[in-house]
């Protein structure tokens, strides 16, 4: 028997997507709601981690009848293996987006392409000197090949640590090094993770999550870094600047390409391939005013912070996007497209196009897209959602609102920058008391969870309490149609909050960028603490992924943590099952790294429990609470 | 309601096994064939692959009532992730250990241990000269630095292919680079797999397939292949020499120690400490008459090819060694070890030590074993096991025969030795039809099937046939059981073979070393491939992993395919939920790659698909079938 739907008004915080699923259900599409319930019940086995398929004597299934798997694998080895797999696939994700850009860098300066270039010499000449590469009077081109094999080399087999530790806090460091945790290169770690969890190697619960946090922070302050400081060498670091968000950001009268995944190294080309005179040409003789590009997700963040593009949505927009009816294209490179789209695009004209060899999606139109071709596959693409414009049935058309205004482009050197070159006025108004603390807030919606309700909840009741907020990836969106990324946010601030951003002329919700821009906030806390010598996990500073669902925000979450930030889940991993793990993951880790996660489904609840420990820090720092 | 024991004749082939096994259940000690019934019916979902836990949308179950899971994945995309990460740990498993290799190279070469040394200089220069690295009239440290630079390259992402890619077929590395399948660095393949298989990444299962493949062939040419290689330059190549195997091994008068996992790097150091006269004289102080090393699974091979040693038994024997009640300690590095052998060692003296800071063991004692203090560690261990055999109590000592012997040894360059410094006399009994063809018959136990029956009875039939049985891993032990491991076997195979190994003293199913060692056989094929001006899918050769239980299993599967070899299993993989995914498997890939995998569980019908596969291999090459 077919389950009731439920209503649109559990489902999402937003007048948009409630519009757009009532549309796709009366249109007969399925979305990610109604394969969410037809999956409801999970099976509890594999929700609390206890289910192992790592061998062929399994699968198993450790319940109190059986507690051991066949090997004599007990609850907490599994859950360890599982949850360690878990967060290596998310620090693959990451970082293998990290290598790509190291791969244009090194396309442009051997020549291969011409289609990107270095924007941000300053930028590659800074971080370059950071990790050791000799700069002065030398050409930038000599610069970038030195430091693209250091990068290169982060991924490999022969430091002792990557790079960019050399921004971590010492105290950090040996905190790290007693534990076995420092990340000595990014592959390495995931590969060893996966070792490690094959049958008959690490058996010690504790032992696997120790390397999970070290794999995780091969992430955090390898290949995400890596990521977020070549994007901005490539592509320009951010700077503030007005944009737009929701559904509203799709034009009836343009030629609408979505921009979805997540490297801009494919988005920025179908961006500039959309700029080409020729090809709006092509576009107003079909009878369109232009073309438009709009993201989503997280390669809608990158276009965002860099280029002042709208974005359309995070990640439980994606399907209904399409669902207007408008779209010509969706365009992808990789990670959190759900497979589905290639589905509801069928449903309409839309052109369903992937472009990296290592994301196909059956029935997807391929472009087979290299720095060498990039900008020349980017027109024809382009070209091809023109055409569509074409077969667009308007009767279908439904762009459900107007869109909302939010303020972008806050890089680590745009923050700088506007406060006067340094941290110190930072550093004064956390003194002050006026910034009582700072919390990023980052990561996904979860069908499982009213879209969006526990980013925005926790959002407005941080910046009340004059906590900092800063945003990344699908919370962007999120805190942006809340109306908390706009300079005018400050009066739902506390007053000293307020103060501060009003006296600047910024948000008290900061768009930090993409999701391996959380290596942006790592950053920001190492240079706090570095300024303040003190360690990372003595800072007035929290995490949260209120709505999280991927295997990325597991590896953010946990090298987060490992960072000595406390942080907070809405929901669980699937960790459950083992007493050992959920111990250790929320408290245990207090002790070694002196930060845990909290895990609390209520948002307000969150807050509060975020109030507390930045009283606490606070009060360690000799500060007022 | 407990279920009833199975009858010990249905649980192995052997009498020593069945003897430990009833005296387990007379001592009350659960083994892996309790736990297997205990877990026995296993999850239908998780046993097609169908279950997906990369995402906490889900997890998920993909059935008929619900084809999709939550992000849209099907049957196929599924499947297809799940047995991508599979084939991950795997390779990262045998790779990892590779690794592992090259830094004891490097700690050689830099005098940071003189407890290891370059034993076989001659190979240490003939392969650096196969990568390219300058040999004449260098030093031996200058190449070996040179070398291991140019193998921890192999593991990096630097390289558009790996370095032993030199020994294959130009054919071969065509087919490759056509399907996108060239392995370009091992652990950036593992961690290229895992971003793929994250949500919203790579959705469509020929693809991931294709890229499962490629993970593989890194192992298969890269980890495994280094593995091997740098452990015969550091512990010596084999030669053919006699020893012994079964329970009968493990000896009532002696300090018994069992080394098991995969490395030499540790257990060759336990064989020199149990060598220490003063240790030995320590034993003897307590009434032993000497040190009884012995091996178990992978590190037991590597033992009993180069130094004799015997071997207690494979893995379904590891817990039934314990159970002999004279094991004073079991000595571990990684991978295949059943977390259950700490239980099974607590029920007696026996001491269970683990030496990997990668694979530790809840309950174990555990030593942290370096290349810097390896001798000095293992020596401590020895002493522990000595200490331990006073408090051996023997009455509950029984080990329940007399061990038989085994010849081992057989390295290529043994063989090539053996046949007069050139494969040519091989290639003539291949031609002549003496030797019709070869087969690897490589893995595991697995405790769904009557241990060895199928590892036997396959070998036993493919010698009848004149086909040529190469063994490693856990198919020696079953070999050297069932009296297939001396030359006298040519009793039992047919005229051509016994004649050409009759004539050689050879026995006809060669002991070809441990798991890693299967690089040895793709060398062998690529060698017979090349001298024949062929691709190895011409050769009639085939492999086999009719008890195989683990992912290292089908990451070495997936290579053999992928390299053109044709594979058979006793039973699938978890891909039979996606039809796609089966069919690439069992017949698409053959289209593919020149082979593909046979599943059959009858030994005797595995054996007669090998005769009609190299019967139309030899047809291809003009020979008589």
């Amino acid at each position: 028997m077919a389950k009731e739907p439920r209503p649109v008004e559990e489902l999402s915080l937003w007048d948009d997507a409630q519009a757009m699923i009532t549309k796709a259900r009366a249109e007969g599409i399925d979305t990610v709601y109604e394969r969410l319930q037809h999956q409801t019940p999970h099976c509890r086995i594999c929700e609390q981690g206890l289910s192992c398929r790592n061998c062929t004597m399994g699968p198993c299934k450790i319940t109190a009848k059986a507690p051991r798997g066949v090997c004599g694998a007990d609850a907490d080895v599994v859950v360890a293996r599982n949850f360690g797999r878990f967060v290596a696939g998310g620090s693959a994700g990451h970082s293998d987006h990290g290598r790509d850009l190291i791969e244009v860098l090194e396309a442009i300066v051997t020549g291969e392409t011409t289609d990107y270039k270095i924007t941000d010499e300053p930028k590659l000449r800074r971080i370059a000197e950071e990790v050791g590469v000799t700069v002065a009077e030398r050409d930038v081109k000599a610069v970038a090949t030195d430091l693209l094999e250091v990068f290169f080399g982060d991924f490999g087999s022969r430091k002792k640590q990557i790079s960019f530790l050399s921004r971590v806090p010492q105290k950090r460091k040996d905190i790290w090094k007693k534990l076995g945790m420092t990340p000595r290169g990014v592959d390495r770690e995931i590969a060893e993770m996966m070792h490690r969890t094959h049958m008959g190697c690490d058996n010690d619960a504790p032992n696997t999550m120790i390397h999970a946090a070290r794999t995780s922070l091969s992430d955090g302050w390898g290949g995400s870094m890596i990521g977020t400081e070549l994007s901005d060498v490539i592509f320009g670091t951010p700077s503030p600047s007005m944009s737009e968000a929701n559904l509203g950001v799709i034009k009836e009268d343009k030629v609408n390409i979505l921009v979805h995944g997540h490297n801009p190294v494919v988005s920025e080309m179908i961006l500039a391939a959309a700029r080409d005179p020729q090809i709006i040409a092509e576009a107003k003789a079909l009878g369109a005013t232009g073309i438009n590009v709009a993201g989503l997700c997280c390669t809608g963040n990158e276009l965002l912070m860099r280029q002042g593009i709208p974005m359309a949505g995070n990640h439980l927009m994606t399907e209904l996007a399409i669902i207007t009816g408008a779209v010509e294209a969706v365009v992808v490179d990789y990670q959190c497209i759900m497979p589905s789209l290639v589905q509801i695009s069928g449903c309409y004209h839309t052109r369903f196009i992937d472009t990296a060899q290592k994301a196909r999606f059956t029935g997807a139109i391929h472009f087979d897209i290299h720095p060498s071709n990039a900008l020349e596959q980017a027109r024809e693409i382009v070209r091809l959602a023109v055409k569509a414009y074409s077969e667009r049935d308007a009767s279908r058309v439904d762009i459900p609102c107007e869109p909302v205004k939010i303020m972008t482009g806050f890089s680590n050197e745009a923050v700088i920058s506007a406060l006067g070159g340094t941290l110190d006025p930072l550093i004064q108004a956390i003194v002050a008391g006026d910034v009582r603390g700072a919390v990023g807030i980052v990561g996904c919606n979860n069908p499982k969870i009213k879209q969006d309700s526990m980013n925005v909840t926790l959002a407005k009741e941080l910046i009340k309490k004059d906590i900092l907020v800063l945003v990344t990836g699908c919370v962007t969106t999120a805190a942006g149609k809340a109306g908390l990324l706009v300079p005018e946010a400050i009066e739902m601030a506390g007053p000293g909050l307020k103060k501060v951003c009003g006296a600047l002329g910024i948000p008290p919700v900061l768009h930090y960028g993409s999701c391996v821009d959380n290596a942006r906030i790592l950053q920001l806390c190492a240079a706090l603490a570095n300024a303040l010598n003190v360690d990372i996990s003595d800072l007035p500073v929290g995490a949260s992924s209120p709505e999280w669902y991927s295997e990325k925000a597991a590896a953010i979450g946990l090298y987060a943590v490992a960072s000595g930030i406390y942080t907070h889940l809405g929901h669980p991993p699937n960790i459950l099952g083992s007493e050992t793990v959920t111990n250790l993951a929320v408290s245990g880790l207090e002790d070694l790294v002196g930060a845990s996660f909290v895990i609390e489904p209520d948002p307000v609840k969150a807050a509060e429990l975020f109030d507390i420990r930045i009283k606490a820090k606070r009060k360690g720092l000799g500060l007022s609470e």
